[in-house]
């Protein structure tokens, strides 16, 4: 019997660290499939494509005729889930971008508090201006989407000294309390900083519309860490321009941002280009999920991370 | 018997919070000596100067003919202490900027680390630029210095999913284990951010020389929230235009960074100017502080920082 074969983005070696190697039984070939097919492709049975998924993955998975599994490494799947074959488990990457996104969570929320953007560019012209910022520390904290990124976000604020406030689709008692999302318009004005990281559906599509900004505090901070399009722009440009709300945002409507957008001159914004999945944190957690997932898949284990039915 | 007289440098009633109100039996006066001083200053005998001590403060002591107890708002009392009467109790605020000082210590980190100066420079250029960035997640971080802020910086930075390396002048054993300073050259090569935290002192004047600088891992990150002058600023420069070290620093040799000084333009470097100690967090702290101060000494209790012998 010939081993089963696995394609993968990098490197095998690379799934092997303290935490263990991967599964014997398994024949492991390094395929870019925008680059370059083998003829190995019909014998395919388990694939992690790359981490950005581009047209001619979905392309080169009708060719893959022995397909068992599709491993990705992004969360989403929105651009794989059409192309994929009858009866083959599409696996996403769920928990691989927990920390490097909860990680820019807080470093966008702590860089806009503290002052960041100002001393960049008072460096740049040579300034040196000492001014009183607000600390993250006696703040509450609106953490909009609790999810594992949401849990993820935090674990990293509770030493800040902060209080959390936590919000999702459905109210949940006991602790933590989690509350749901219909009490936004009496948690809003209480909250000195709003993180949003909630998944894009129809029901937060344009959620933070003018009536949400303006429930917020004077001088509340916005974190975006979820999707472009949960945020009202024209509503947020509006809010931003009175002054009245600061924001930080690493999604944006339209990615890449135009270079004419208003937002890039907005007052009190901070933009990130859509990092936050994308540092160190991110291939070390991908090594291990997929090593899991080999293992399971090996040994003829349910696997995790199944994207079945509704997402 | 008349109530005794304290002078504050704020409002008595921010004396209040959910933690308690100031004791009685004392009466209260708000006083900035370099704005006026009242002719009740013989009768002082618990006095509060402003957070910036002036020169105008020192000479004020002098007509305190009843003072007994002297408490500053800085940890460092270097400006006052040679002015404090004879038999007048000197009591620093120890305490007072943890918080702050800590969570700047981790903004800077986190900012630098993830890339936030290039965003901002390329959100004044309206520039996407995605790009990969180290993550804080899985980093050795070495805290040069173990007093309170130390700690608080740890105890911040440890949900970052990172290894805490602690440096404190003399070694620990237990937990957590801290190492000597003497310590420094086996412990630099394996640590990728090297956060300075420690008092200025004859020992810790210039520790970061170029040997410091050339024991640390290439791409490694230095932050300085301790002093200046505890970094030999051309050995510094030189690091950070090899492009094998970054660094991120609240305080220079000289303050303000004079306009023409090289460190404005050194490359991988980003300057916050010296506001550690300056945010909101801490005048909640401050507030505190002296509050139970004024308890203890209404009570004829023992006072907290009281800074005798050397400091």
């Amino acid at each position: 019997m010939t081993d089963r074969l696995v394609w993968l983005p990098f490197d095998p070696a690379e799934l092997s660290d303290q935490g263990g190697d991967p599964p014997d039984g398994l024949r492991y070939e390094v395929v870019d499939p925008t680059e370059h097919v083998p003829d190995s492709v019909g014998e395919v049975r388990f694939y992690v494509p790359p981490y950005q998924v581009g047209p001619r993955v979905s392309e080169v998975l009708g060719a893959m005729t022995g397909l068992e599994v599709i491993q990705t490494l992004t969360a989403g799947v929105d651009n794989i889930r059409p192309h994929v074959p009858e009866g083959v488990t599409l696996c996403n990457g769920r928990g691989i971008h927990d920390a490097s996104t909860a990680e820019l969570a807080v470093t966008l929320t702590l860089a806009s508090l503290r002052g960041v953007p100002t001393f960049v560019r008072d460096q740049d012209r040579h300034q040196w201006r000492t001014a009183w910022y607000p600390a993250l520390a006696d703040r509450r904290v609106l953490i909009v989407g609790y999810g594992a990124v949401g849990e993820a976000i935090e674990r990293r604020l509770l030493p800040f000294e902060v209080e959390v406030v936590r919000v999702a689709r459905t109210a949940r008692g006991g602790e933590p309390r989690v509350h749901a999302i219909d009490e936004l318009p009496t948690l809003l004005p209480r909250a000195d900083v709003v993180i949003l990281v909630v998944p894009l559906t129809d029901a937060t599509r344009g959620l933070v519309d003018a009536g949400f900004l303006a429930a917020m505090k004077d001088g509340a901070l916005l974190v975006n860490v979820a999707r472009g399009a949960v945020v009202d722009t024209p509503a947020l440009l509006e809010a931003l321009d009175s002054g009245r709300i600061h924001a930080a945002i690493d999604v944006a409507e339209v990615e890449p941002l135009p270079e004419d957008h208003a937002l890039w001159d907005a007052p009190n914004l901070l933009i990130s280009p859509h990092v936050g999945g994308a540092s160190s944190a991110m291939w070390p957690r991908a090594h291990r999920l997929v090593r899991e997932q080999l293992h399971r898949y090996a040994a003829g284990e349910e696997l995790v991370n199944i994207m079945s039915g509704d997402y």
